[in-house]
């Protein structure tokens, strides 16, 4: 197994830092591996923020549901789902590139372009003996993220990475079974077999909790979701995505 | 610099491969990486499926546009968006999410997890000495792709990953100047620099092109964003998510 794979395989988030910033070569580093990521067509339609300032990130951590990793980390990044610069290019060009960019389609190239390149600076902040952990909660207020970070029209601030040095060494948590997300040759249609799997890693699950907190949780991945799912969260998104010029036709 | 962070900033996407398989172990470990990746909330929201037989590769390769190394290939992978087991795991908890599953939000989320996974995958094959090309092309015929790998109602196909042993080494492409993409405090907002910046990037294109072809081409990025964004692709986007469950409040 080469380091890469441990690398990868050891991934754990990380929501405790040292209080120590990454240096500027670090963050440089970090940044350039992300645009190292494949791109759907080259079209590289996403921008990351960096968020140094303290009272920037004590306010972010804030609208995203009061985590304190968000404030205090060695760095904290934004990745934006972005076409705006393609609406710049459009109007130099003078072609009516609308459609494309209102569309469905370019809303998921956004999104994946954008992921794609979080994923490798993840990977690099890891490789780097640093840790991470994605910050989706920036999606509960995008109205005031955006206000904060001053993102133009088809800008979508997406998530956030807060990378540092670890303070803390955290389980892995089970993933499901392999032969439940990866099938071959088509999609694992047989209900039995696929619910079986999912009672399987209930019991992993159920274990893994009770192990870890001395019987004290014991709750189920199934439970878990369906809990979780029964409370419809950011349901303002579809409108918001729209006004932003996402997602649209 | 470390291994990975060579492999990271030495990614090129590889469109010609070896006539040879990857073998079951390096398929498992390929997976195995994609899986340890960040998923939002732990709701582990896609699949993947891994397809080896030929005449399959062939119907792919011709359903996305004709690019042989669809075909081609060591290893052919398959990324969806998945809330299926979440459908089914409502149904057995008797509990209502279809108002989550249906939502924008869940959308996006399911789409950055199986990025994110996705690229655990290549960076995994990459650091094995492996290439890999993320096709696109796969959602030109969604629906026919849907049928061919027996996808049910919440599951989408996002893209395919082509994985093989090189047979090509090709140049890498210069990405957009780090200071266009990446802002610090907030988002850039000064359209003088931001234009610059972008007659920089064709300048650069420009060259890069020219010199590889002997001055045959020579367009520069924002030519070709122009061209491209002019032709809107894949509009039945917006209502195929929608009839798979994605995407609709």
């Amino acid at each position: 197994m080469n380091t890469t794979i441990k690398t990868l395989l050891n991934h754990k988030s990380i929501r405790k830092f040292e209080d120590r910033s990454l240096t500027n070569d670090q963050i440089k580093q970090i940044v350039q591996c992300a645009q190292a990521a494949s791109t759907s067509s080259f079209i590289q339609a996403y921008s990351i923020i960096g968020v140094k300032n303290k009272q920037t990130k004590e306010k972010l951590a804030s609208l995203a549901g009061n985590q304190a990793y968000v404030a205090n980390n060695g760095h904290f990044l934004i990745f934006c789902a972005d076409l705006y610069r393609h609406q710049l290019i459009g109007e130099q060009h003078e072609v009516d590139i609308a459609t494309s960019l209102d569309s469905t389609e370019k809303f998921m190239v956004s999104l994946i372009d954008a992921s794609l390149a979080a994923q490798n600076a993840v990977i690099a902040a890891e490789s780097m003996g640093l840790g991470a952990v994605y910050i989706g909660g920036l999606r509960n207020q995008l109205q005031e993220v955006s206000a904060l970070l001053k993102t133009p029209k088809r800008v979508i601030p997406l998530f956030g990475v807060a990378i540092g040095y670890p303070a803390q060494n955290p389980d892995k948590k089970p993933r499901l079974p392999i032969e439940h997300v990866y099938h071959e040759e088509e999609y694992e249609q047989d209900l039995d077999t696929y619910k079986q799997q999912l009672t399987d890693y209930d019991e992993q699950i159920s274990s893994y909790y009770s192990e870890r907190t001395k019987g004290a949780r014991n709750d189920t991945w199934t439970e878990q979701m369906a809990t979780m799912l029964t409370k419809p969260t950011r349901m303002y998104m579809k409108e918001f995505v729209h006004q932003k010029g996402f997602n649209n036709k």
